[in-house]
């Protein structure tokens, strides 16, 4: 009698289906907690904590139910063509843990929490107040040539004197670590975790530590401070995945100032998101705009931060999913990646208002920041690679001097081989190379090369296989098991100050240690391999001086 | 055995307190449908459509259950002395309904239906399309004298000559019509209905009718058009109770352009409010903005719509819970009721910020658009009146020529006897007293007064009873069974063009014909009751000059 009253309430809110579902698959709570957390880790970065898909189909149970448990871990352990990652035969997931997600991706999604100031509060420390922090650099390094790099599976960010390639520093930091941004004057770095903890570093110091953290959100990817004249260090922004928000905090105590939430409708077809997520912001160098590119709905708000507990907010309505992106040159127009759509899209944010949405002719557009190149033919261009294919397109941005050429791709640089798998491209004005990686190519060989593209011709130029002894396969002992490790990479490129140098990181595993690869941009040899205990997973890395002016 | 697999998964889940809530109260899915549109109908505007709470407390069942069926019932039916309405006692709702609503909200709510902009093209329809309406006005009347009266509980609304008294036309409109609205030229008159039915009538018809409509969201109260120069008729807005939004419609088609969604922050603590609800939304008169006060969050938006698919919106953090409002003398503030803090807030349009905040002393102050007086001694000021307090008050809103008396309560005028009540307040330039109502007093001979305040002295100076005739209780058929009818009213009041007369609506019941009392506002003698078979449940009125160009 009591079943059938619960059953009657159940059915009148509408979750009887859900019922019927979970009669089927079964979990335990400590299956269930377990099978959250890698879901969180894994499986939300492209299918949505709601699990309403983005980059990667929805996982509702309507769609999962009828493919079935024994498909959907085959489909997980094995991946697809489509790009999702063989999360089984990589040795990402053992066999037991695929097949605890092909059951738990049938039941219904568990509403996340939400996040109140409250709550962020509570987790607010300021570990060295501003009063006690350095007046002025307390070392003779050239801290401005420093490296931030993030070691991502350890939890830590490094910093490296850029000349002399030295540790200075290593300080703990979130979960997984998305990037580093610079303040405007170079002497804060701030991290965040894919947990949502946001540290700032005051790299003024002379061994440079955390003075200040956060937990802002349950999951981010961006974090970036206030540039404009008169804001300088003044703010730091954080962009929440999950609560979708954007979070403005005090850039050198980071105590939260205000909450606004990214929730609304898709930009075409007018659909509510719960989950609109905050994939990237980045600071306008000239006026108090954050321009934030919400993934789901497809829209580019220029947030203005002048009075940041009442923002003044422009929607542009542009393409999804929009990911990361960076300036053109001269910093007027910001090219974000609508990777669902295989576009780019051109925000002029000196007109407030999308200048284009370009078809790039590749997969899965994946920018980064992208590349520059002033061409004697075309003018200023913006390049970025793709994860789904072999092509480094470059586009021209120059409307008012090379009409001809703005808004089109005119080069398509294709890779060699196949498999596409780029995930970064960069340069610098001193170099003339576009530098590419390509570690989520299948292959061992193409994976393991780096890309160097000529900045004038638009020609593939040269590949640089990586030394083997970086990547030789090798057996370590993990919690008493011996486990076969094979160093992916190189991934993700980052140039010193002046641009002599760009620097790559070959992408380990936290259980050995790696290499930080160090070229001359010049002669393209390998001049030193940074290495050594604390060289685990090494990712993204961030030059002080480019990030601060945003120069790639 | 698959009751305990289910469990699992729920409790997995987290919805076992759900289950053990459920376990006591039954409702069939008869009764949960019954109890959901009485709860839309009566109980969400308060409570909120996920009963969170607003004005009223939250009726989530871990409020509600430990208060227990019996007494939620007594409460439903007896009302409470903090402004419940009796519902029970009232006639309103039977022991039945009572009985069951208090076992309705013991049940975890129901989550309330998303709309796309899909959804909303299905319904709209354009009956006269631009090209088929008049060019010029096809009437010898003074159609700017129109008064469009909402006759609520039928659903329709009635154009009547300010001139003649005679009904124009009378037009289906949404289910309990909450204001009508007219575009810059008057030419259009916009109403929008609880159930987020918008409609636009054409007053150069001969005789006016509705020309288009759409169902932009499943509850709404507020509907505005576009009044800035350039802009004029061109957009209509709407600001929906759920689902939280904002939806810009083309003025003369009502064709859907944009969503945008309210839900966010509270402005104080920082909590996301799915709830976001668009109290109210006024238009500045020289710039392309909507002023829109969304109540849960305590934000006001000032909404730029010169570019409608990319708006932008400055955000000002005010107070809660943002209700209804009207403009200061010289439009430049906007004054807007927090009726949850018994305050207003004083929106400075022109700065985009919020001048000031201030407690009227009162309890839960309702301005409807308030009453403005340009006072010898105080200069422009604006009044409201209080639901939960006898305090008529009145606010200094010329920080220029009147500091002193800026943002201070410069009169509390005290209407007689207790129980408050009070609803509207209204005045016009050429009329020396503001008139004010109070339907809600408990008290029927207070209930059934219209009260006087001259503008000058600040002071009450008359009161009018309504003449018993229009207010008698009368016995009345309705579907077979002899109902006790007692008339409530005065309610609302409404200015003919050139201020010479006041219109109040006796507040009947759909099953008989009530009246407009319409006054000589000089000399404040009844000039002429408008009665007829037509006038069921008449509750707002708007003339369509002093609408347009917000006179009050």
């Amino acid at each position: 009698m009591k079943l059938k009253t619960s059953l009657g309430a159940l059915v009148a809110l509408g979750l009887l289906s859900t019922m019927s579902m979970a009669d089927q698959v079964k979990l335990s709570p400590q299956e269930m907690k377990k099978a959250t957390q890698i879901y969180f880790d894994r499986c939300a970065g492209c299918h949505g904590m709601l699990r309403k898909g983005a980059l990667g189909p929805n996982l509702l149970p309507k769609t999962t139910r009828p493919i079935g448990t024994k498909t959907l871990e085959y489909i997980i352990y094995n991946g697809t063509p489509g790009g999702m990652p063989n999360w089984g035969s990589s040795g990402e997931l053992t066999k037991a843990e695929t097949e605890l997600m092909a059951k738990f991706i049938q039941l219904p999604p568990v509403a996340p929490p939400e996040k109140s100031m409250a709550d962020m509060k509570k987790s607010w420390q300021v570990i060295v107040p501003p009063k006690d922090r350095p007046k002025k650099p307390q070392t003779k390094r050239d801290w401005k040539n420093y490296f931030g790099i993030v070691l991502r599976d350890v939890g830590k960010v490094a910093i490296v004197d850029g000349d002399t390639k030295e540790l200075v520093s290593i300080v703990p930091s979130g979960f997984a670590t998305h990037i580093l941004r610079m303040s405007k004057s170079g002497r804060y770095m701030y991290a965040i975790g894919r947990d949502g903890r946001a540290e700032v570093i005051d790299l003024w110091m002379k061994k440079p530590q955390v003075v200040a953290k956060i937990k802002v959100c349950n999951d981010a990817r961006s974090i970036e401070t206030s540039k404009a004249p008169g804001y300088e260090d003044k703010y730091a922004v954080v962009g929440c995945y999950w609560p979708p928000s954007i979070v403005t905090l005090k850039g050198d105590t980071l105590e939260p100032i205000q909450i606004v939430s990214t929730a609304s409708y898709t930009y075409d077809t007018g659909e509510f998101r719960r989950e609109a997520r905050v994939a990237s912001i980045v600071a306008e160098h000239n006026k108090p705009i954050w321009v934030i590119n919400i993934k789901e709905t497809g829209q580019v708000w220029l947030y203005n931060y002048s009075d940041p507990r009442n923002p003044k907010i422009k929607m542009l309505m542009a393409e999804r999913y929009l990911h990361d992106g960076g300036w053109a040159l001269g910093k007027r127009y910001f090219m974000v990646a609508a990777n669902a759509r295989n576009k780019i899209v051109a925000v002029d944010t000196k007109k407030g208002k999308i200048a284009a949405i370009i078809p790039t002719g590749g997969i899965k557009p994946h920018p980064g920041r992208g590349a520059n190149i002033d061409h004697p033919k075309y003018g200023p261009i913006w390049c970025t690679g793709h994860i789904g294919s072999n092509d480094i397109v470059c586009i021209g941005t120059d409307p008012e001097h090379h009409k001809k050429y703005a808004w089109k791709v005119v080069a398509d640089i294709k890779l060699p081989g196949e498999g596409g798998g780029n995930l970064f491209v960069k340069t610098h004005p001193k170099c003339k190379y576009i530098i590419a990686d390509r570690p989520l190519n299948p292959d061992r060989k193409l994976q393991t090369q780096v890309y160097v593209i000529d900045k004038t011709k638009l020609k593939l130029v040269k590949t640089l296989p990586t030394p083997k002894k970086f990547i030789e396969p090798r057996k370590v002992n993990v919690n008493g098991k011996e486990v076969l490790i094979k160093p992916r990479g190189p991934v993700h490129i980052e140039f010193n100050k002046d641009g002599s140098e760009f620097w790559v990181s070959v992408w380990g595993n936290k259980y050995v240690p790696s290499a930080i690869l160090v070229y001359d941009s010049k002669t393209l040899k390998l001049k030193k391999a940074i290495t050594g205990d604390w060289v685990r997973t090494p990712t993204g890395k961030f030059n002080v001086y480019n990030t601060m002016y945003d120069i790639y």
